[in-house]
């Protein structure tokens, strides 16, 4: 087993999953990676409150040879994102700058986090299906409902009711050869996980885009994304999961539309022609 | 005067404002940017279909000194910009990789065509506003209800109704102190232009999220916010946009919530305890 690169990005999503000595080791690992760069395995332990020898098997665990890997690991991917979060030296300085390559940042952890396989099932889903049902709540619900108009304008039959009975309603009523693309920051929003298991008990095949992995949706789609766990700045923790979520549903986008490109041209004609008729 | 860098950018916000023959050699050297690093200034004109002197007066319009800055200009910025367009080569391969990619390509150009003063005003604006009303219609509807959402949660009174009609009602009941944000792609759209103009009839200050100069929206709010024109692949087109105008408005809310950092951490706590309700 080797590590997976970038490792800062992995370690965030997959920290739900972790107990014990590893998530009290992985939570310091996060907090303060320039710092753990000159500690030894000693001091990681201390401010972990672990022995030793925890340390040593989380960086195993981890798929390193041992504990000096991930000091170089950690050293190149800290002096990449140095860069990342400087609203916390310059509050009142260029924020619009800040948070953009906040965001660039944000996108390139999205594509090393997301698993190509589930990537390519959720595309193959999507491109396929009858009907596709987008479900999402709160922060995500116009997430949902730019992705179900977004499909609909490549030829994919989308729908997204724009609140919970609704969701759930419509996720009762799908059948096989159908899907439900669940969308969900932390990916426990009760109504959005009421909505996947009602699609599944119909028969449906179900996805999600989510932040974390090891939450109740993860166990409950068929094939989870996961992307978008990064705060670098506390500030910005808010704002880059989604924009990696919508990153995300970009690239399944165009693979969907790939794999049927006349459908995709056609639609967007069509679409085209009845924005034309709202424009001045 | 010295040329905007990044020039491409710049010119593709531009495009719409340009006449005559300067529209006709942006174009070419939007399309082809890597072609004409090695042509003559003829092969440039006659690609055009204009005059030798007007590729040069083009050229020093865009403030370079001439064809040969434009050469060195295009040479940096296409080799910047390779990797951006890997769909192009590799239809079949890493759409994921390419589509994020091209995604943290559109944020740098958004940073680079915002004008700051534009920014600071329009975040001023939000701010301060008594009430927000956020507008758009098309795509950038689930944008608009999003920007909404995302305003309340730091404690701006914000409302994005769905509907063009009930969008000019709001608008059209916006007070003095009041502000009006829209959100359009093209800067086209009628019932958005509709709500702009009511808004500020109503005595309402007015700021837009946009991808070109020069639309009929540029004309009419306070405050113009351009970004999000890339297409480096026709293919992607319709993506890019979108996220560069996510970005923009991620940068205005963090702007927004530093200019009342007390506010914003009040309004979080209680968007998060609400929240939790629906949480499993």
């Amino acid at each position: 087993m080797t590590a997976p690169r970038p490792l800062l990005p992995h370690l965030r999503t997959r920290l739900p999953l972790l107990g014990g000595s590893d998530r009290k080791i992985a939570e310091v690992v996060l907090r303060q990676p320039q710092d753990v760069v000159f500690w030894s395995v000693r001091e990681l332990a201390d401010a972990a409150g672990t022995a030793k020898s925890s340390v040593v098997r989380f960086c195993q665990g981890s798929g390193l040879r041992g504990f000096h890997d991930l000091k170089l690991i950690l050293a190149q991917e800290t002096a990449l994102a140095r860069e990342s979060d400087p609203l916390a030296h310059d509050p009142a300085g260029d924020v619009l700058g800040a948070v953009v390559r906040a965001g660039a940042e944000t996108l390139r952890d999205a594509a090393a986090t997301v698993q190509r396989s589930a990537f390519d099932a959720t595309a193959g889903l999507l491109a396929r299906a009858d009907a596709v049902l987008v479900v999402g709540g709160g922060g995500s619900g116009p997430l949902a409902q730019d992705a179900a108009q977004r499909l609909r304008v490549i030829g994919v039959r989308a729908a997204a009711p724009a609140d919970a009975p609704g969701q759930h309603v419509a996720a009762a009523l799908l059948s096989r050869g159908d899907a439900c693309l669940a969308i969900s920051h932390r990916g426990a929003t009760a109504g959005t996980l009421e909505a996947v298991a009602a699609a599944a008990d119909a028969g449906a095949a179900t996805a999600a885009i989510t932040s974390f992995a090891g939450s109740p949706l993860t166990g409950l789609a068929d094939h989870v994304l996961v992307a978008g766990a990064r705060a670098a700045s506390p500030r910005l923790a808010a704002l880059t999961s989604r924009l990696a979520h919508v990153a995300v549903l970009d690239a399944l986008l165009v693979a969907v539309a790939l794999r049927d490109e006349r459908r995709a041209a056609a639609a967007l004609a069509r679409a085209d022609a009845a924005l034309a008729a709202h424009r001045r």
